[in-house]
This record gives structure tokens, sequence and C-alpha cells, in this order.
């Protein structure tokens, strides 16, 4: 009988408020598997110190300056063993280069690097290391993604003809990186985010999505890349049209400035015998057609699926647990002494079986009309 | 600056392999409030100690009798805050008052109790106790459930006078409480379960969300139950005509033998001036109708909503994070020593800067046909 | 070789502007088997006279009086062979007799009459004529409402238990019929609608979907009616519990007053093996969900369906016709010597035909820029 | 009091069963503004005179050969004002030229022709004729289409920046042409269809509806065309990337080999200050999202729009019409002494006159279970 130890991570970059520096936070926490024990959550120290002890790192291992952070850790007896880079861009290489070369598992936001001369030398360092690096290409962790990529890889389609993938925004309409936008500010900037602007921030996640559930490499491309915002020196727009070796072709679209689009990635693949469809705001759904078939609704974990990766029920979206996490959230906030807010209490609960009696006593006097005895 | 210290949790039924159970685990980890360090998990003491050991909780902590835990865990210095109670209906409230009269807070699923005297009981006992009591009804955790009762209670519908709420399912529809689906044995069975089949299992939550967002106190009820699977002895649909308070009225459906319908909580409000609807699989929307205007779709953080609540920005679901998760579990897996499976590698982070790199150069170069460089 | 002769129609009610008499003299004409030749289109001298010149009724078979047509129409050798009643409510049953004594075939509106005794009276009238009797309960002529019924005939859901249907609209959520809006007016009068409100005027239509699909009789309901707008004298919204004989139970919601529905009427079937929905506003698709498989979506006329009914293929949705005749509308407008207006024109046509051209040489120089050769 | 009197039309092609020539004598008719007198729908003589007969035409305005129709239609007093066209593509330019020179106005089915040469010529024709051309690009006859097209003309989108459009079927995916589908035989032979085979079919389309929507004009493409089925001799699957006046960018994709897609004609537009959306299979609904406010879901003749074009009120699909005409067409057959097959009769009149008295009696009576008194 074993025990469950978690891993011990830390995590560079990621100051509180920075949106995907509490995502790898949460998504590490949600299956148990980590324990956040050491950062440098910023290069500012005040900033450094602050971030980590709100996310609960205690004083001797918050670090406003990564490298030192990955030379303390490997010194330590009960250091690291993984690291989350969750810098911009242009630091994900010499961070991620730091930890590997010291044995310390690196798992990095995407995408790789600002340049790719620098991705090419950090795949070396990969290559030759004894830790692991892991890019949080994160879409490619959607249960019905990975079913797609199964259904791809054993014939249900036939071979590929044509993949249509799409990844439209409407965030960066206006030049929202002139106006205080964090979030726009390093994406828009060249020295920060590298050469591509939309074609690199979600561009590379709808070729990496394409790529993973189709397994095609693709041969060449043809771009046309815009930047509809006055003053942006990145694109934020790009149609691309592409060649898959094989023979199989495709179109990628990406833009930050399609109004009505949040995040609006979708993948179409088509083949011979059978198509499929995927939309990461309806990521609970799969709809495949085999060729004169109705197009079937495939659900998470419901019939016609493998189930695998599914940590709850077909038809509970997977923000289920999410909800459910803000109940104990609030519960939290009650128990250190904050008010209840709408959390649900024994009253609500008398009502509920008040309610399930008064159904059951209607129904056996032939549907009257009943008072909830309460 | 204060360090983040999370609450002391402590878990009564919800063995591994539970439903419920884990989804509490899980819940209780993903905001990082709460560190789960007591358990009796099963009344089996085997069951106990592996179900215990799996989730990571010492062995002189776990127990195999709640009352015990109880007792031991209240005469403790560092001894659980609060207890998360996943047991089968009939033993919430035995559980309930054995933790709160120990001056424990109680995090209890629903339904309250098997039966109306019992819930009526725990309620003095509740009411009368220093501890908290909370209810999970997690559905009224959900961001847009709560921007729908801010925008009920605002006005922004008027008063309400039709509410039409249901929650149909399909996983009953054969006899597979005879079949060895564990979920379904309890559920099916009258002593565990209570009086009610489908109205208590998820009719009591179709009555609180309804009464969650409108705020309207139900007055009577005309209710219509049927066992349509043979032998079945509790409800598995229930037809229920509802009068509120003030004038409202509304109807209540829910089934679990409706093929199509995995969980189909969905709840529509309608008011003078305007109606609204939400569907639990697709939660991440809110469809909002002003009288005489077009209906806006309000997403969870987008515009014209509080955003209260939401922990990513709108457009990408709430699974989003589990799926950040999965790769997270992945890495987790990889690092002790398992295959890395699906995870994307320093090689596809290559790929994607020179998918980039690609976009630019053959944008630069009017659209022509450019390789990867990789 | 036989030759195709339209059958001569006349029409009751339904003078220009009248909603529902404009519905039966396009539908007429779809199919080209019916020729409108006589009127009675208001009891209104004057107006009768306009409208019928406007619709191509000749002057000496434009009537004020249906009793004077039916009598006059009966005693010609070209009369009319059958007549539209598109008159409110209270005026079918006297109407219907006139013609059917006659020996004139009747197509008549929903619902039968104002009265049930008017309803029985008529009933033996009809069967003891030898002329055809016909109610228009219009949503029975879709053809994936016709596919549903056949699959419920033939077992494809097993034994039938549950049957919810609902027909919410929004246009009556105010007191319209005291703001001078005429289709609402007659329906709030209880002396030209009957007793039922909501429920004569589309509860009825939800009513006889639900028996036309499953073929089910009714065996008793349980109804709680609203006028929810002041002052309003006959039901706005209705709430009803339905038993069928054998054992099936269901629901029926029928409302004027949910804002955010146009014409919602929606069913759905639930029996032993499986589950149906269909939608009146997505009319083209058909929801079928065999037990513990995946739903699939059935098109008209698409795979899986008996393609019956369908004048256009797959895909193209039934608006398509109209899309298609509001060209023809234009054209007809600019042979008579109004402008053009949206037309297409051989500017355009040279466009489309360039635009292939561009697209085959863009295509075989390896996707170089082309210009559009115009 | 003006009389209505149709305009005398004619038509080449389109014996019966051909998919189009049904299209636009259905269209032709649902207005009433034509009547078919007229017809050389077939070079074939026994077809041309079958097909003539079918739909009514008399025998002396019976031809298979459409020189002479045109001939001899332009020297009757009664000659037609109006011919549609619908023959296999590379007739379209020889057939209008004829009638237009005799001063007849032409409704031409789309493409205009088979090559840029023939449509230039008839341009040159068209243009100095008295008569009208017509050419049925007849998605821009939706009343949704209509209405996009004046929310971009008067601003509401501010300036257009990138334009997607388009239209994936699958009905091709495999070598139906050689499989004795006389519908795919043409489209798939260079010599009756033309250079281009997806982009001349249904690209045209995508293309024009873009066109005609935004109004922009197309200053260059960048194209790659495939044949994916084996022997095909024109493209079935065609990736575009365009480039308009002004500096807007947009996508083309068409495909007859993309399963799960019937007709998916889809438009998206994105301007400075907003974008839209429309999809041919859910037509009645057009989603405008003003930048940075939620996205409303427009319904043809709802609130926010003109109301221009809608024959029936909002939340009745146009399909409604058809299945109205249904009814008529199976009246028809019932009055020819056929069977009554599905239509409702005097009996659901009473049932439905029954249910409405039984809700209103239950409804007096506390909603106590009422029996219908039929």
């Amino acid at each position: 009988m074993e025990r469950h130890i978690p891993i011990r991570l830390g995590q560079v970059g990621g100051g509180v408020g920075a949106f995907i520096g509490d995502v790898h936070r949460i998504a590490s926490r949600i299956d148990g598997q980590f324990v956040l024990v050491a950062g440098a959550l910023s290069s500012t120290p005040e900033r450094a110190e602050e971030s980590a002890a709100a996310v609960g790192i205690a004083p001797d291992r918050t670090y406003s300056d990564w490298a030192e952070m990955a030379r303390a850790e490997a010194a330590r007896d009960d250091g690291i063993e993984a690291v989350s880079i969750c810098t911009p861009n242009h630091l994900h290489v010499p961070v991620a280069k730091a930890f590997l070369e010291l044995g310390i598992h690196v798992i990095c936001d995407k995408p790789l690097s600002a340049t790719l001369d620098e991705a090419k030398a950090l795949r070396e360092v990969a290559q030759g290391s004894g830790a692991l690096f892991i890019l949080t290409h994160n879409y490619s962790g959607y249960p019905l993604v990975r079913e797609a990529r199964e259904m791809v890889a054993r014939g249900d389609l036939g071979a590929i003809r044509v993949v249509q993938v799409e990844y439209p925004q409407d965030w960066m309409a206006e030049a929202v990186e002139e106006q205080g936008v964090k979030q726009a500010e390093w994406r828009a900037d060249p020295e920060r985010a590298g050469a591509g602007g939309a074609t690199g921030d979600i561009g590379t996640h709808a070729f990496h999505l394409a790529r993973f559930v189709t397994g095609l490499k693709l041969d060449r491309l043809a771009a046309d890349l815009s930047a509809f915002v006055p003053g942006r020196r990145l694109d934020d727009n790009a149609h691309v049209m592409l060649r898959f070796e094989g023979g199989a072709k495709g179109m990628l679209w990406c833009s930050q400035v399609a109004p009505g689009h949040e995040n609006g990635l979708r993948l179409r693949v088509f083949g011979e015998k059978g198509g499929l469809q995927w939309f990461q705001e309806d990521p609970n759904a799969l709809h495949y057609t085999p060729l004169n078939e109705p197009t079937r609704r495939l659900t998470r974990g419901g019939p016609g699926t493998s189930g695998a990766g599914a940590r709850i029920p077909a038809g509970h979206p997977e923000g289920y647990l999410e909800a459910f996490a803000t109940l104990y959230n609030d519960a939290a906030r009650a128990i250190r002494g904050g008010d209840r807010g709408l959390l649900p209490d024994v009253v609500d609960g008398v009502e509920g079986v008040a309610f399930v009696a008064a159904c059951v006593q209607s129904s056996e006097n032939d549907a009257a009309w009943t008072e909830l005895d309460i």
C-alpha cells in the first residue's frame, strides 16, 4: 500500500495577477500530484515576495532571480523536482536551460521561444538532458481532443484530405497595448513576443492542435499576415494555406481582431471515410460523421468514446469542478470568519427534503396541490 | 504581508472510486484553500486505509469510524477545522451532528437527509452550533448562475411570472441497480436514498437552482411521480407544477429515463420585462432577452457581466483548467518514471516556432509557399 | 400523358394583411396544385373587393357574404372544388358547414371551433358529408415530424414513457390587444377565440403534435392556467400534466408571455429504447438517441431518413425556396418597370466566372496572387 | 383598384426530376407573380413533352428547341415576358443571348457561363439589351443576408478588416459521377461545367455572398485547388486567400469532399466596430457582435431588424410555408380521390377543442385530473 506523495514544484514568472501563472498553479493542484514549494514569481523583489506569500511559498524559498533559484533549489535535499515557466516568451529558453542543466524537470508555457535559433539551441539542451522538457500545449489535454487523435490514428476517417483550423479572438481589436492592458503589452512587443503576434500567441496553438490530432507533418505553407490595428508592430490576423506531407491540404486562420469570438479555437478534419469537428468553447462534444451516415455527437466519457481522461461523468461539463470549487472557496472564506455569501445552508437542505416529501405526498394523493412542510 | 495557510480538512465517505467523494477532494484543491489531512473514507477498515493512503492521508489520521474520527480530531491541536461529508443520504444527518457538536465546520453533500424529520432535527443542531453548516448545491457555484441571480434581484426581468426548470438524465433507463452499478444501487434503495428517487437525487438540485436564481419561495406544488423501470421502488420521473408566493408559476421535470440527456439541468425564468435561460451542459453562456429586444448571449466574464467568480477569461470554457491539469498529471507520471504519453515536448516547441518563422517569411515574400525550417 | 390541371380554390377570410390568410394562399401555390378563383376575404364589401383584386380574383367571383359565395359557387359549372377557411375561430363551424353541405371540400384553420358543442356538431356534419374536411395542423407537414412519427410507429423508441411538449411565445407579454395589434385582439377576446387563449391558439398545436408523433391517446390532464397580463380575459400561460392511455406521462407548457421565445414549439419523446427531439425553429434536424449510443442528428432528406416530403436536398433549409422566391419577386417588380433593387446581374455573373478563372490560374501557378480579369 | 395579373414566364431546361428546374418553378409560384406558360424543358422531344404536361404547359407552347421557342414566343401577342434558364452551365450564354435579343427578360441560374470569354460576350449583349438579365445568386434573397448588407453599408461594423466565407459539402466525397448520379455528372465534366468544379458550382455562391454583404471589390486572390477523388477532372476542394480593395483580407474555402457538411455556406465579416455571422443552415438568425458588447441573435423580422423581406413572423422558420404547403399538397391528392394520408381531420379538431375545454375545466377545479370529453 503506497502512500501518495506529491512532487515538489517551483515556478518562475506568474506573479499574482498574471493569467497564465495562476492557470499553471491551479492545474498543478487539481489532481493533487504537485505541491508548490519555491518560486521566482517576479524579478522585482517586493512583488516576488508578495506573490510568493499569497500562494503560500515560504520566505526562504522565495526568489527574485531565477538563476539563483535554480542553483539554490538544486543544492537542497528537499529541492524542487520540477519547475513551471510562465514568463514572457523571450525568457523561456534561458530559464529552461538553467533548470534543465541542473537536472530539474521543466514544464514550460508556449511558444517555446521568441526566435527560431533559440528554439533549436534549447532542443539540443533538452535532448541531451536527463530531465524532462514539457511544453504546455494545453488543448491537447482535452479528453475529446485525444479521442479525436485516436480516431484518426485507427483509421476511422480514412486517409486525411482536408484540415481546417482556426483560432479567432477579439480582445485586441483596438490598441489595448497602449491602454495599459498588461497581457496585450508584451504580446504586441517584438522584443518580448518574438516575430509573430497572433501567429505566435494563438497560431502556434492552432497549428499544434492540427498536428496533434492528425499526426500529419506540415510540408509547406503560404501566409498572408496583417496588422490591422494602426501602430501595431506584430501581426494580429493571419491567413495561412497549408500543405501536408502525403497530399492533405488545409487552412489556418488566427485573429485577434474578430469581434464575437473570444477563444474560438476550432478544428475540422476530413478524410476519405468521414469527418470530425471539435470546438474549444464546447469542448465536451466531438461531432463525428462517418461518410453517408448521420452526424453523431460524441460526449466526453459518453457512449462510443473510450472515456479516457474524464474526471467526471458525461453531461457534466468540465467546469462542473470549478463550480464545486467555488463553493469550497466560499466555505474557506466563511470558515476564516468572512461572510457566508451565497453558500447553501441547512435551511436550504430542509427545503430540499420538504420538496421531496411534498412531491411524494402530492403524487400519492393524485397530484393534489400540496404545501411544503418546512 | 500575510502568508497563505490552507484550512485543515477531513472527509467522511468518498472512498477511492466514489464519484462525489473525488469531486469534493478536487474541488477543495482547486483554489488551494484546503489541505486534506484526515479521513474516514469507508466503514470497512481495509478500504478506509487504502483510500486514505491513495489520497495522501497519514496513517494516524485514517479512521474507519466517523464518530471516533470526530472525537480524535477535535482533541488534537492540529485537528481538522472542517469536514466534508460524502456518504449516502441516510448518514448525512448523524455524521453532520457529530462534527457540528464538536465545533467542526461541516460541508455536506445533498440532499440533506433521507427523511424530513431528520432534516428538521439537523436544522436545530446546525442553528444552535457555532460551527458552519454548508450544503453543496454546487450548481449555485457557476459564475453565470450567480449572475442570473443578481439580474433577477436587481429587477432586470421585472416581476417574475413563469419558472421552467428541468433535470433530465438517461443513465437509469434500464434496471442498472440490478446490474452492479454501485451509483445506482443506493439511489434506488429507499433505505439509503429516502422517499425520493429522481426527486431526491436531481429534483432537489433543480428546485434549489430555481429558488437560488429567483429568490421566490415555493407555496405549493402538484406532483405526478412515476417509476417506469419495472421493479424500481423509487420514482425515476417526476412531473411537478409549482406555485410560488406572489403569483409566479412554474414546472419542474426531472427524469432518469430520458435517452439523449446526460445531465440536462436547464433553467428558464420569465418576468414582465425579460427572460433568461441557463443550461448546465453549456454553462459559460447565459441567454438574456430584454422584452422586445434581441436575445443576448452573455458569457462568463464577458461584456455585460460582472465577471465575478471567473477564474479564467471569457471564451475559455471552465474545463480549460482540467485540460491544463491533464498535462500536469501526465507530467507527474513522466517525472515519476512513467512514459511521457502525449505530452508535447521540445520538438513540438521548435515546430511551433518554425511555424511562426515560416508564416512571417512567407508573408514577407507575398505569400510564397515556404517550407518549415525544423 | 396526363396534363396537370390545378384544383379550383376559394377562400373565406384572410383579407390582405391577415397573417394566416396569406399563409394559406402561399401554401396553396407552392406545389401548383391549386388556383385561387373565388373569395369572401372580408365581410366588409370594400375590403373584400380590394383584397380580392390584390390577389387576382375576378370581380364576378368576389363576395362579402360567405353564405352567398357558397351558393353561387356551388351553382357554377366552373365553381370552386375546395374552400380555405381563415376566419377567427368562432366562424369556422358555420362556414365549414355551409360549404360541406354543398359538397365543397373544406380546408380549415385551427382550432376547429370556439366551443366544444359546436365542434361536435361539425363532426357530425363532416362525417356525413361526401366532401372532405381538412384541418391545418401545419406542423404535421414538416418532413422530419412525419419521420419522427414513423420512427415511433415502427418501434425505434420502444414503448413510450415520457412526452414533453412546449410552445412558448413572447409577443403577448404586454397588453398588445389594447394597443391596436389586430392579431392579438381577437385572440384575447372570448367571444371570438373561445374559452382558451394560449391553450386554444398554440396549446392545440402542441397537443396535436404530441398526438401525431406518438399516436398515443390522452386519457386525462391536470391544468393550471394563468392570465399574467393585467386585464387579460383568457389564459396567456398554461401548465398541463398529461396522462396517456397505456401509462405514458407528459407535460405541456404553452405561453404567450415568455420573453426570448418567438415560436418555440418543441417536442421530446422518450421510450424504453431511445429518445427523440424536434424543434420548430430548427425544423431540418431531428435529434435521435438510441439508448446507450451517441445522439444522431438526422437531417431532412439526409442519411438515415426516408427522404419523404423533401422538396430540396438535405442541407438546404426549407427557407431556401423562399429566398429563391424573393429573387423572383424582385424580378417581377423590375419586369413591371420598378427598380432592380438587389438583383444580381450580368456583371455579377462575369465576376463569378472571372473568380473561377482566377482560382484556376492562381492554383496552376503555385498559388500566386492573381488579379480578377473583369 | 388595380387587379393583380401575373407575368407570363417560360422555362428552358429543368425537365421534371432536375433539382434546380423545380426550384425555379416553385420560387416563381410562391408569391403568385408569375405564371408558367411555355417551356423547352428538355432537348429530347419526348422528355420535353412529358415534362411540360406534368407542369401544366399547353402542347402548343411546348418546345424541344429553345431557339425555336424564343422565336415563336416573341411572335405571339400573349408570348412570354420572361424566361428562366436552368440548363447546364455551358448553355447559359447562347440561350440567354437568344431571348435577350428578342426583348425577353432572362432569369438565369449561376454560374453565368463555362468560360470567361463567353461571360464577357454576354455582358455586352445584356448591357445593350432593353430586356433585363437576372442571375439567381439565391442566397442574396435571404432576408437576413440583406439585413447584413444594410448593416455593413450603414457602418455598423466600421471599416471591414476580415471576411471569412466557406461552402463545404460532402456529397461528392466519392466518385459519384461514375455511379450514375446525374447531378454530379455534368458538374464533374469540364465540357459542361467549365474550368471550375467546386469553385464554379459553390465557390461562386460563396464569393457572391461575400461581395453582396460587404460591397467590397476583390483585388486579387491566391488559390490552391485540389481534386481529391481519384480520376476527377475538376477541383473538388479549393483554398483561396483574398485581398480586397481598401485593405480588407479574407479566406474562402469550398469543398465537395467534407463529410458532415451538407450545404454549409457560412459568412463571417469583421470590422473595426463589430462582427457578424450568418449560416445558411440556420438562415433565420444573424449573430451580431458590437465590439465589447455581448453577441446578439437577430432573427428574421425580430427586434432590431428592418423586417424587410419576411413573409411570416419571426420564430417561424421560412420552411413553415413548405410544411403548410405539404398539407395543401396532401389535400389536392385527397380531393382528386387519393387517400387522405396524414391529413388532420374533424376528429382531430374535436380533440383539440376538447383539450382546451379540459384545460379550462381542470384549471377552474384547482388542477384536478380531468378526462377529455370527445
